[in-house]
């Protein structure tokens, strides 16, 4: 296949593209092809206009009435937007921080259930936040951390777990994880599992429900658009719920936060995960970027993630392959998240070179070039340029 | 003296302000008279301006690239803004989550620091958040939480006291503790100080380095402006920084956050007070709104500050004693923040009343309405408005 083919197969492909009109909700500038979804999602249309409406009408005129009014109820609101993207049932989902600091809270509370128990299990290529936040937990708990790799997590459970977590989407290769596999295996045992679903929400389909987790964490500003340093969100089973402590019981956690009691007392629901005030600015521009999945479903956002990551991996073998570069993400789509990394020598460089010419990915060290495909906003015919890019860079 | 008498007072007094230039700085309302910016601060131009910039600019054109460009910096960056205000030196100060996880990561610092001491003393009247956090640290490391009222904090200090917390300026009263006092007793029992400082900066003079205080914290979106959930930040004496553990580590705590390093390693800095991610749109209007305090200083700040307090007390006593209202806050100077509250019965119905008719304060149950007045926007006249309000609603 020529890139003359590839370019008339993308055309094809595009204008069979059911999400293809999507792309309009979005501001992309003309001179950039955009591969970095899964590290910061671009501006949508809708963000703009609701930080507009924040900015001028919401703090400029209202004020302090607009707490009342408007955003005393967001960080639920914005949890239930998230919720069926993961698959979890209304009010079990909550917007609130950083992923960091809600997995501090999901181990925590997780930790605290499983009393007696002396092991956090974790997979020692997960995003190195997590790892760092895990060995603070187990430090402080008296616990020890056991990393291993993915595939080895099953077999490094034992009656000593307390909890296991792990990203459902790997951060560098985009392999998907075992997520039945290892929850029921975590339950088999007594351990509790805590998934980050950072690289999935929003473009990989998981079902917090059915998979009978019991934690989950994740980020608002990779596939779900939030916008820079957007706030993350955390899950909690409504099954654990009661009796989920939590560790960093600001007054957003406290069950009538605006009667300013002395003593706490934890919120019925899942807001008992919140600690202090919400970054507006931050969570309405997430707030607005969720919208646009109502326009759509999680089948056929994963329908086209795939399309585009295979397409661009049949463009690698007809051109990449034996040029340096490798496939660093599995070949097998069901076993793949939405983007693709290859691996390539001088890939820091090649990264740079492209990003001047706008188009833009990723790298991650020592080697690794990370490609995000977003099926709300990403082409076919964008996967035809990058290939072209790295090709004749 | 008549509200004709006040009024030609207050024009006098305005006119011999020396920061009424500043008040162009704000954009509010013609129709609103604000007395809330001890909760929230209105918007700046510079806020709008450096937003539009934010999203247009570094979000929609430079995408991810803005991250080296611009927003790593920006923690550390603000931290250096906000320094000055509380007598912080150079880079012991970072913005970063909320105020309630920054009180967190203080208390569990300094309870690190004194190992085997079994007591946590907190200002029994400090904002219900702080005893949440307080006593959810002493829960977890087994401390007991002494809570006491503010002038018994210096008689529970002991040998056992780990740490001593309080607020600077009561959320409620506006009394301003005896920092001096408090940190000293501290200190000569070996107990470290974390001060909050969320009434303080931006409106009262405080020095941490003169007070040789051991922490801080506090918020960015009362008498800093930064908008509705601001970020927060934490002061960290740099004698105390290298052995200061921190139980929230993501990877912005990290030396070298995108090394992606399996094994934590401290920031040196005060920058291993970072957890995750930077909510981008809420700390750049934060960052700001920061700006005008370069215009003006502490000194002026505080002098008008005491001016617009002193003045509305006089109006009290003339128009509001007696009448159903009492003086909550303190009457001499040197122990008053920068609001003024009043005992009401009806106080809650009473602020609801005004707020429709644009003339804005708050209310903390079970009757007290508070008044918050900002040197860098309020003027006399406003205040003659509200007591024309309180008088005749």
């Amino acid at each position: 296949m020529s890139l003359i083919d590839a370019e008339n197969m993308a055309r094809t492909l595009d204008a069979q593209d059911v999400l293809a009109p999507l792309r309009q909700r979005f501001d992309i500038p003309a001179d950039v092809t955009y591969f970095d979804g899964n590290s910061l999602g671009p501006l949508t249309l809708r963000s703009r206009e609701v930080l507009h409406h924040t900015i001028e009408h919401e703090w400029r005129e209202r004020l302090i009435r607009s707490w009342d009014e408007e955003w005393l109820a967001m960080p639920a609101r914005v949890g239930n937007m998230i919720a069926p993207l993961i698959g979890a049932a209304p009010d079990t989902v909550i917007s609130c921080d950083n992923t960091s600091i809600n997995l501090h809270k999901a181990l925590m509370a997780a930790v605290g259930l499983r009393p007696g128990r002396t092991e956090i299990v974790i997979d020692i290529n997960n995003f190195p936040t997590d790892i760092y936040i895990a060995q603070s937990v187990a430090d402080q708990m008296g616990l020890s951390l056991i990393a291993v790799p993915a595939q080895e997590i099953i077999g490094a459970i034992s009656e000593r777990t307390a909890v296991v977590t792990a990203t459902h989407v790997d951060y560098r290769s985009a392999q998907i994880l075992d997520a039945a596999g290892i929850t029921t295996a975590a339950h088999s045992h007594g351990a509790l599992m805590v998934w980050d679903l950072a690289h999935t929400a929003g473009a990989v389909p998981f079902d917090a429900t059915v998979l009978n987790i019991d934690f989950a964490v994740g980020c608002g500003y990779k596939y779900l658009n939030g916008g820079p340093g957007a706030p993350a969100y955390i899950y909690v089973a409504p099954r654990l719920l009661q009796e989920s402590g939590q560790t960093l019981q600001g007054w957003w956690a406290h069950e009538a936060p605006f009667d300013f009691d002395l003593s706490f007392r934890p919120a019925p629901g899942i807001a008992r995960f919140l600690t202090g005030t919400a970054t507006v600015l931050s969570m309405k521009s997430l707030e607005a970027a969720l919208d646009i999945f109502s326009e759509t479903n999680i089948e056929a956002i994963r329908a086209k993630s795939v399309g585009l990551t295979g397409f661009f991996i049949g463009l690698f073998d007809e051109y990449l392959a034996g040029k340096g570069f490798t496939l660093e993400s599995p070949r097998a789509s069901e076993s793949r998240g939405s983007h693709v990394a290859l691996g390539f020598a001088g890939g820091k460089a090649l990264v740079q070179h492209m990003s001047a010419r706008g188009v833009i990915a990723d790298f991650r060290p020592p080697d690794l070039m990370r490609f995000g495909m977003a099926p709300l906003y990403n082409s076919y015919g964008d996967i035809v340029k990058l290939v072209e890019h790295l090709v004749a860079p």
